[in-house]
């Protein structure tokens, strides 16, 4: 058992929205630290949870996909990955969104990892489920935005992406190689 | 060998910054998609690339850090780590911060992984390097914003963190993993 790390928190003397768009919902915030030095901006973006799947067939194929990425401008392997709508939990979202972008269903579902983009200034998790023995159950259905091709994936194969950093995204890189360790 | 996915870019008809501040430069485009389709808001963060580090010294301890992070109101556990200033590399920055946030220098460095905070709307990449054999030279000395605790622990103390999920940052998590996993 590891002991708790001293919690110092700040104190927030001002708060203000700059903007409460989807995907840029964006505080901007005046804060005081324990020492008594101010930082008179600190942004904070507001998102709703994220989720992505470790998905397995029956034949033990890894269910992957790829997709362009606008910020980087580049394509990778990703694991399929998504937001919990409003009132929707992040096991529902995480079925849901497999279902959408690759049509695979059904299966043993549990949690794999609780993870956050960054705790500086995101004020959201990343839950990655492990579902194993999934099976193809409709056509793909993703949404006008998203341009999704489907890749079954042999256990070597995703290893081999994993060690060389081919999958670049962090929030789907650390859940992987914690699948890997652990299984 | 994995072949690469294949890439299909989207086109920008139109892009605008909406701020440039450090810590919240911000673009917005609108994009067409290879299907025709138009997205009309596409919110991208510039960052300039983040470094941390998974340093330890000669007696085999590593040399984490706690803050408090505010955008997720906790305290957690970390690596070392930070921003690249201009015309600095990853390695010099890695080098720095570990100085800064610890007083720790020396030893052998070598890259352990580059990953992508998130390829949708961040255009960075966060380098991870290994230091062995850091040994201390100097105090601490953080910047006005940063109130850091340091922490020296042993692998075992480490790799129960991580299991736990209570290296939260998935920037810091996927390194921790790929190092236990390749070392």
């Amino acid at each position: 058992m590891v002991k708790r790390p001293a919690h110092r928190p700040w104190k927030v003397l001002s708060s203000e929205y700059l903007s409460h768009e989807p995907w840029y919902t964006v505080r901007r915030e005046r804060v005081e630290l324990p020492s008594g030095a101010v930082v008179p901006n600190w942004y904070i973006f507001e998102f709703p949870d994220w989720v992505n799947v470790i998905a397995r067939t029956a034949e033990g194929s890894y269910v992957m996909i790829s997709q362009y990425r606008h910020a980087l401008g580049e394509t990778h392997y990703e694991l399929v990955a998504g937001c919990c709508d409003d009132g929707e939990n992040p096991l529902e979202a995480a079925q849901r969104e497999l279902m959408e972008e690759t049509g695979y269903g059904g299966g043993q579902w549990r949690l794999l990892m609780v993870t956050s983009p960054n705790p500086t200034n995101h004020t959201n998790h990343s839950y990655t489920f492990v579902a194993e023995g999934v099976v193809r159950q409709q056509e793909q259905h993703a949404e006008e935005s998203e341009d999704i091709d489907i890749h079954l994936m042999q256990e070597e194969e995703l290893r081999t992406l994993l060690v060389d950093d081919r999958i670049v995204q962090a929030l789907h890189a650390a859940p992987l190689w914690k699948y890997f360790a652990t299984k």
